[in-house]
């Protein structure tokens, strides 16, 4: 991981500004002489700039994301807790980290920290820019801001706006947070075990009922058959408290409510006359990916965003792991979108 | 409402006692003098045992639950907030509440309870059972332990066991309310923070994406077009934070967690052989219907439910309100169910 110091401070689009803005990065493979052989990632929630360690199979010899063929670089989202600066970086004029202090960010905000690393870096022209997820609303946005910038769009798992029904999630996550009244309190660790709740929030949604249910049935001693199994011995118990747990040793809530918020001002027709108008303005060839069974951006809202998008073509993911369809079912994007690229 | 006292203790599948059973019961309609025309509805969740207020358009002349042709029975599940024997009930060693110290109860409890009530009315053959969600738990419990005693089973949106997505989803809300410390203090308001962020989850998965995005769209002053919403200002933010305040004024965080600790717990195929052998005992006609957007318990869950009860027919209702479809839907309810009784 490398880090990138802005040397002026960094307008927020509430108004506010970050006087200390930093940007970590990673970058995979050799930038050509040409400069044309870029691919830029933008990930999700809580991953970080290490694209080949989040995104299993994709930044390996022989896929989307060849090394060997491209120069990929992944930089951390503002806010997070991985070395952008966030709500544990010390704020400048107190000396101290802001922790509850931070000021809200949008996603115009993540994506214009981006285009000061890229301007910097001299990269002018990205052959692709992917975005999954909560990365495709970076993605889109900043395709919909520089759309001469880039050959190639991939949108998986994603929209152009944040949706009722996204909203309605993530305020769920900040009411699990909130509940916590040690959220607030100027440390790390603050509102940890709110934090656990809204990550088993958010992997009810990332995965739904059939992937629930193809990996977490209680078996063998655990069988249900023939006596009453004790909530701590469940399957589907333990899973979401591990993974609640995990996440609060990795991560801090407060990143986590700030990144959330962030989440939800995301609407690439703020300002621009709406959707369909800013969408319009996309001039490469785009491909959107939908997953089947996908219950964050379901197949019908997929469809509907490549629609806008002058001449995108749309595919669909047959998976039964839900949103995280697009973590898991790395052979089928590798086949689709090797052709692609 | 009505309250029956059990004139003696009650044993629970656990093994532990309740020294006092209260059962709340409301009925609607007279029982004619063949005693033939009693419907026994089960209840969900929070609800309570006037089911008159609860599902609308249901309990009314021409409509399925008509009280001017049926006798309809429905009682309060035990661990309710509603009037049976619950966390907030006195124990009677100690003079006070039981809070937290609640015995843990089963399906096949709340069950047992419901009998015990039948029994001390008389009812010895009931024409129909009715059974939504987790009622729908406690209907096919009840009809696989005693089929002879049914005419008619109506299942809907609702399954023959806990499945690990709906055992996730339960074990998520129980981390919400454990986030909140006060869950545990001996008063009836401890945990109210948890258990308003453990309702939001609730509605989440009860109304799914196209439930929300038609109900809660920012339109009018609020729109995203031309400004940043605050998040206290956005609809989809302000309906879970007042749906789940407005849960926490009528209901505790103790019967709450108790009631999704008895879900769990269902599995009508437990010291029975499995889920296929229980459920080929029910030998009375039975209908199966399921909601095309039930993120709860899908069709696909639903149509193997159906396969499994001998002759049950299944029927699929459109809509676009998800599991909450079963409240909703009533027209289309009314409509196949006042041919099958």
């Amino acid at each position: 991981m490398q880090t990138y110091r802005h040397p002026a401070p960094f307008q927020l689009e509430s108004g506010e500004k970050l006087q200390v803005l930093e940007i970590a990065y990673h970058t995979f493979g050799r930038l050509n002489p040409a400069r044309d052989n870029i691919i830029w990632v933008c990930h999700a929630l809580t991953a970080n700039s290490d694209v080949a360690d989040w995104w299993p199979h994709t930044v390996e010899k022989g896929c989307f994301l060849d090394p060997e063929k491209w120069f990929i670089v992944c930089a951390n989202i503002i806010g997070s807790h991985y070395g952008s600066t966030g709500p544990l970086s010390t704020d400048p004029e107190t000396g101290s980290p802001y922790y509850s202090q931070f000021p809200a960010l949008t996603i115009r905000d993540m994506v214009n920290a981006h285009r000061i690393l890229a301007d910097a870096f001299r990269i002018d022209r990205i052959h692709a820019l992917v975005g999954s997820s909560v990365g495709g609303f970076q993605a889109i946005e900043w395709a919909v801001s520089q759309p001469e910038r880039f050959n190639r769009l991939i949108l998986i798992a994603t929209d152009a706006y944040a949706t009722p029904w996204t909203i309605a999630i993530d305020e769920t996550q900040r009411m699990a947070i909130e509940a916590d009244p040690t959220f607030g309190l100027p440390n790390p660790e603050a509102g940890a075990k709110g934090l656990a709740a809204a990550r088993a929030i958010g992997l009810l949604t990332y995965r739904g009922a059939s992937g629930y249910n193809l990996t977490q049935t209680d078996t063998g001693e655990q069988t249900v058959a023939d006596s009453l199994i004790p909530r701590n011995r469940r399957r589907p118990c333990t899973y979401q408290q591990h993974q609640g747990q995990k996440l609060t040793r990795r991560y801090n809530a407060y990143s986590y409510h700030t990144i959330l918020n962030a989440f939800d001002t995301h609407d690439v027709g703020r300002r621009r006359g709406g959707r369909a108008k800013a969408l319009a303005a996309i001039c490469c060839p785009a491909i959107v990916i939908g997953i089947t069974t996908d219950l964050i951006f379901p197949p019908s809202d997929m469809r509907r965003l490549a629609s806008l998008i002058p001449g995108a073509i749309y595919r669909e993911i047959q998976s039964e792991f839900g949103h995280d369809g697009f973590l898991v079912e790395h052979a089928k994007l590798n086949s689709l979108l090797l052709n692609f690229i």
